[in-house]
């Protein structure tokens, strides 16, 4: 047996916070982080969203670090006691928690080392073996351990963490798209489109209508990490998308008049 | 021992999509539903974004059904091959998925009889034991089992199922919340927060900063479902504020210099 020539890498992301669950934030780092790691080939897998509770975060971090390539965290790594990231992810290792040289360090070069209070150092502990995730919008750092990476909650912070991060991490074979534009309802092609993803396994056909837009309009998506593949499967969705045009008088960029 | 006078109505939500994961639909769902539990008395306590793999919905739904009062899905239950929630919460109750007679009525009210095509039919299928969640929107019914929920993941049909749903869940203790605005940086607050907090354990106190606004703005946000121990809270966590603001000369009403 030959090893997969491009074995896949995987993800997984644990946003935590009571704010997300509560409806107070809506979170917006989920669909950075997809973004992310769907531009450097990772796949991400699953998400988690998990209240401000230590055993909770223990939990789901070590739930996905034993399945997948990396893990991403969001929220709680700031100065106030409802920030326990770091305590939890420590636990979750098995690993004490310390207060980083390096880290204090930068803490030190924005504020003054006056103004680094007992609160602020809060935000210079890492776990032991941990390595810095560097930010420049506010400073206090975020950490890798292991294949854990955790990051702050404040979308443009976590951006700024992500941009930090992305030359260390490897990507896969990337994922691949083409999308055809159908102007029948996803009803109507059904059929059709289950025998071509039948047909092409190495792909994954998706249907995206376009509820309460007049007239019908339904994106279908091909994704694949193979470009001949996603060319054949797509070649033959545009022939399905065609026919059912013809047959309902739709004409190549005329409107559906239903 | 006396019974819990006001037991927690808790939940979890499970969002079913590939596009979700990939980046190419940014979710709305959690926050809408995160609303919707708040209002409601529902304590939201996890959501869990998972692929269109029916091993990995059956494993979602099985996890959080035990655990949480009530269960939503978002996603997976349109017309085609991609469609695939019904199947997988069939399968994790272990009952057989049946095409309903009252679901079948909708469609064909909706699109008369000739126009209901298998796929069309597909949108019918109903886990045996499982009553529907009407929508006004698509007419495309949602059903629930137990307490399992499932709906559309198109944002304005998830939303009419919600209100379809809302008048057969039940809540809990409604959490009450009030904020208070704080503007010194969460690092000031932190230890006199800590001190509050540990002081009012029914209450939970998060802190909120923004990141990139000037000058300093902390939001710090109490919650509780006790309305006495929310206003306790809250009345120090003012004082708190109060008193910082005044070391920092920042008079009530005027913006912090720096």
């Amino acid at each position: 047996m030959n090893p997969d020539p491009s074995p896949e890498v995987s993800a997984a992301l644990v946003v935590i916070g009571d704010e997300v669950l509560s409806g107070r934030t809506k979170d917006k780092n989920i669909g950075t982080v997809a973004d992310f790691c769907t531009d450097l080939g990772i796949a991400l897998k699953e998400v988690r969203v998990v209240s401000d509770d230590r055993a909770e975060i223990v939990a789901a971090v070590n739930a996905v670090r034993a399945r997948y390539t990396y893990v991403f965290t969001t929220g709680g790594i700031g100065p106030t006691h409802d920030d326990i990231t770091a305590d939890a992810v420590a636990a979750a290792f098995g690993v004490e928690l310390e207060v980083s040289d390096e880290a204090r360090q930068i803490l030190e070069d924005r504020y003054g080392s006056v103004d680094v209070s007992p609160a602020r150092l809060r935000m210079a502990r890492v776990p032991a073996g941990g390595t810095l995730i560097r930010n420049s919008v506010s400073a206090a750092p975020g950490f890798s351990i292991g294949n854990v990476h955790v990051m702050a909650g404040v979308p443009k912070v976590m951006e700024a963490m992500l941009e930090d991060l992305a030359t260390r991490l490897h990507g896969g074979a990337k994922m691949l798209s083409r999308s055809v534009d159908c102007r029948v309802g996803e009803s109507v092609v059904a059929a059709g489109l289950e025998a071509i993803q039948n047909a092409h396994p190495k792909t994954k056909i998706g249907s995206y209508p376009q509820i309460g837009r007049l007239p019908v309009y339904t994106q279908l998506v091909v994704r694949s990490t193979d470009p001949d593949e996603l060319a054949a499967a797509a070649a033959e969705v545009k022939a399905l998308v065609d026919e059912m045009h013809a047959k309902k008088n739709i004409k190549p960029g005329e409107d559906n008049p239903t």
